[in-house]
């Protein structure tokens, strides 16, 4: 079946700043068949790939990864920004547009070898995955693919990825479609 | 059967501040099992229920809150703090122990008569989900149930949420414990 899902995709103009145009999910996470087809979505792909672990980034990340996790009969991690996770955590900083930001997670989260599906809800610029895969791979956990709802194609973020693999569900190609 | 989930779920002294005992569930998310058979326990009673959405308060609210949308083939309405939900909000202020906070909610989430589950992680002193409650009330949601994993018994949060059913998976009845 084919699905539209950009018709439950809201664009909000000037969102969070002056010129940009944000990619509103919230009438999908509330259409409940948008919903459950677009986790099923996520989730066929990895039937039978033995994922262990399924790692959302906060905070958007959280609200597919753990359904994902349950389908799979995964375990959950969060990662989480700094200060969030109460344990002894390792921690990456990365790059923004204007500053850098960091990411961290618990030293215990996985055990080398883990294979993990790495979940947010919509690549951009791509620079908080690729620093959520590093602290992965920092712990031996294996990348098994970068899943997400939306991928703003027109930023390249792809290419930054491009030694894992990687499903999006939604493709834009131009920032006002 | 008869879980223990205590046992995944990790006591972090002085964390966020001097004195406070903090309940880290990262342990039991991580286990495949224990998040299996807890997210299980928090759909069941409402099976047949005719939820139409599952909330979830940000953040740690957002990692229980799709998986049981999902399960129970409901929508899921994430409530933010303020400034991230990018449409038309209604804002909610609540007091914390020192100073106050807010919550949003998207005034298009839901529709008159729609029947809720309220989900977050942990029942503290429960001024959040008695705000996250005012919030749906205030666009006509029914709260069916307000669902939480960890409840800190000793808090007394119970009390202020007594108007409406309430589920918790694990209590604990001292700080200590």
């Amino acid at each position: 079946m084919d699905v539209d899902f950009k018709k439950w995709i809201r664009n909000i103009p000037d969102f969070p700043k002056p010129g940009v145009i944000f990619k509103d999910i919230t009438p999908l996470l509330q259409n409940k068949k948008a919903l459950h087809i677009a986790i099923n979505r996520m989730v066929e792909p990895f039937i039978d790939q033995g994922i262990d672990y399924v790692c959302g980034i906060e905070s958007r990340g959280f609200i597919f990864a753990t359904a994902i996790a349950f389908r799979l009969n995964a375990g959950m991690i969060p990662l989480r920004k700094m200060g969030k996770l109460p344990w002894r955590t390792k921690t990456v900083e990365y790059d923004l547009e204007y500053g850098s930001d960091s990411l961290q997670i618990h030293e215990d989260a996985l055990t080398p070898g883990s294979r993990v599906l790495m979940v947010d809800d919509l690549l951009a610029t791509g620079g908080t995955m690729k620093a959520a895969c590093e602290l992965v791979e920092s712990l031996g956990g294996e990348i098994v693919c970068c899943v997400f709802l939306v991928e703003l194609s027109f930023l390249g973020g792809r290419k930054k990825l491009e030694k894992y693999p990687l499903l999006s569900l939604v493709q834009y190609e131009r920032e006002e479609e």
